[in-house]
């Protein structure tokens, strides 16, 4: 088998066979086929596109190019949850507990930050002493114990999509969907998950920026998980706006103990309600959508589900009563008040700047080894759709210095516009997609 | 600038600027630009195609990417000729002395012959004591004398051409119209071409192997030409069955001699006088075709064609009166007939395959560096849409040894069908191309 012919094949529009696929993955990952062939393919890729069984091979290769987590140890099936990246998205938060809650058993690793989008690990890690770096038989006892656990990555996971990821991100070949979509796939398929929900984020402060887009990420994922055995849902969510009420570390965990205690910003609980039906849905607790929206109602009003939370906050090292008394959290020292600048209502407010002003409040990163301020962040006290009067205060800025708030401000002034007729509210959850 | 941005660029379809293709061939002849870079940016012009103007500044930055040729202290119109190769094309040795005899100048860098088709200079090398590795002054002052010198490729041209052909070669991005048109224009330019005949073959012994794919080359090589200012025509020629009736080096100068005498296989003496009008014609020593013919006809049959031959085979060192007495030159000393398998018309003779039993016979080279055998090859007795009778002699090889004249002969066997009925034979000259 020659590299050359396997490109010439997918350039010309043919289906690569599953041999061509595996030789092309494990030889790029061992160093065998050089960069230059894989960047060629991807471009041709990018060009042809590839079948749904094409997709599938691809997604099963990468996930094999390394370590793959073994969860059979653990009873139930394994539910994980994928988001594309929002601001303000502490949903895995509130989901994982609900769900554990429920009875779906939750081991689940998470990514940090980067850029404008914020990262589970960081938050998590914004709870004095909680630790997310954690020995595999410790994390696969605590969700035996506790039903939920989550930490951060470990391991030589999917080195296959890591390297072609990195390949892609320099020579224009990221815009990809079946490539796209496999590298998602392959990283939960590593990751030991038995079925998947995805939450794929639309709108200004998402990867993909318009419905069409979204709406095909979404399906070409689902089509991945039915070809490969994972039962696999994806929700297309609104994310033009920034989700809930905080962005930043410790803010965001004090938003999702406000939501697990059934208080909260009422589109932030909408979402986490439905995204934690349907991991209760996938998770085989309950029969119908219907009845799994019921169980994960209960689960809040019933204070099971903070008190999940509690357990994996206690089980990985923290002290619980955080969770509780969520206002224990330290936040960073100095606070700056922004108000309205003029009467109106808030017609806009952009996502990605949203979530770039919390960068240059400290809240995140900037590039992958910068540091990070967990106590940093914004509090919206207005969010789109309010009224709002001139000189009215809007919004509460946390940081460690006063320079670090003043440039915070001017960011998250260029990401909101005050207009004088109410702005048209768009749905939070779009689409349901399922392959049955 | 970067080249991420150039890539997805041509990706999304855009027509890159002077400056960008500027940025990227000089920053990948100076390995700058990985070839991961490279490599996408030639799929994606492979499936985005280029500008007439973007082809045009790619060829010139190739050009200038190393020494350029000056001929401008050789006095008239310096015209060049390519053909994209083929079988027994030993048109470069009658065309030249023709054109020369007519008052244009040839000044001529040729290259070496690879797998089934011969090369300009091997031929050459096949006269005892010619010189085709001279100093670039003395290669002046040759063709000041005669008119006319023909040389092996020196210096360093194109080098971004050569390290691009090479990445496309292993990257399954060759056949892209523009790329190969850019890349055979360019290294006619650095050598220094004020006009250009292209002689685009078509067939089976063409790297071209239909009528539509060999015009669509010959008008991109035309149009770059009316792009770049340098006259260019193009012949689209027939290369389905070997051109005359020799394959092989010494075999070739041989028939070339015959053809400047007046005599030898008239399909190829037609080409080489339609070919000689039009660089007699692109020289500007005739103001039409028509004009340009009859003095091409001219210079055969007075003898001066032949002269300026053995002007220039006497300038580089060998004995002059090979050419007056071909049967001078040496030849392989074992020799093999060949005779008709069958009773009927040669209904296929296929260019290529006779080609391949050249190289068996020791005639070409099946890597770079594979030695050759000057005097080996094969004379035709009998060509295409010619009656044979069963056990009749049609076609003699020449070889070193027997066994090779063996495996030769199996070769060649396998090239020809006789069959019952005379089979049509297609003209020679297809289509003459130009930009007016």
């Amino acid at each position: 088998m020659r590299m050359y012919d396997i490109i010439h094949k997918k350039r010309e529009g043919g289906e690569l066979s599953g041999e061509e696929i595996r030789f092309f993955v494990q030889g790029f990952t061992r160093g065998e086929i050089p960069d230059y062939q894989a960047s060629a393919l991807m471009m041709a890729i990018f060009f042809q596109g590839m079948t749904r069984r094409e997709t599938g091979d691809l997604t099963m290769e990468m996930a094999h190019s390394g370590d793959m987590v073994d969860l059979s140890s653990i009873p139930g099936v394994k539910v994980d949850k994928h988001s594309t990246g929002g601001v303000g998205d502490k949903t895995s938060l509130i989901l994982g507990p609900i769900a554990a809650a429920c009875g779906v058993k939750i081991a689940k690793m998470s990514g940090r930050g980067l850029g404008h989008t914020g990262g589970t690990v960081d938050k998590l890690e914004s709870i004095p002493g909680f630790r997310t770096a954690i020995p595999r038989e410790e994390f696969f006892q605590i969700v035996r114990e506790t039903g939920l656990s989550i930490i951060g990555q470990s391991g030589n996971l999917c080195p296959a999509d890591k390297k072609l990821y990195a390949l892609r991100d320099v020579t224009a070949t990221v815009e990809s969907l079946p490539l796209i979509a496999s590298s998602i796939m392959s990283k939960k398929i590593a990751a030991g998950a038995d079925a998947i929900l995805l939450d794929v984020k639309v709108g200004s402060g998402a990867f993909m920026k318009t419905r069409e887009d979204s709406r095909a990420l979404a399906r070409e994922m689902v089509r991945i998980g039915a070809q490969v055995g994972r039962r696999t849902v994806a929700l297309i969510t609104d994310m033009d706006m920034p989700l809930g009420r905080c962005v930043g570390n410790a803010l965001e965990v004090q938003e999702a103990c406000q939501v697990l205690s059934g208080r909260g910003d009422p589109r932030l609980r909408e979402l986490c309600l439905e995204l934690s039906a349907n991991m209760v849905y996938l998770g085989g607790q309950a029969s119908t959508l219907e009845e799994a929206r019921g169980l994960a109602s209960q689960a809040v009003a019933s204070g099971k589900a903070l008190e999940k939370f509690r357990d994996m906050v206690e089980a990985q090292g923290a002290d619980g009563s955080c969770v509780l008394q969520p206002e224990k959290l330290p936040l960073s020292q100095v606070c700056l008040e922004v108000s309205a600048p003029e009467t109106g209502y808030l017609t806009r407010l952009n996502a990605e700047e949203c979530g770039l002003a919390a960068v240059e409040l400290g809240a995140g990163r900037e590039t992958k080894d910068s540091p990070i301020d967990y106590g940093a962040g914004i509090v919206l006290l207005k969010n789109k759709g309010d009224a709002v009067a001139k000189g009215e205060p809007i919004a509460l800025l946390y940081a460690q210095r006063e320079d670090l708030c003043h440039r915070g401000r001017e960011r998250f002034l260029s990401a909101l516009k005050v207009g004088q007729e109410a702005p048209v509210m768009g749905p939070l959850i779009l689409e349901r997609i399922e392959e049955v």
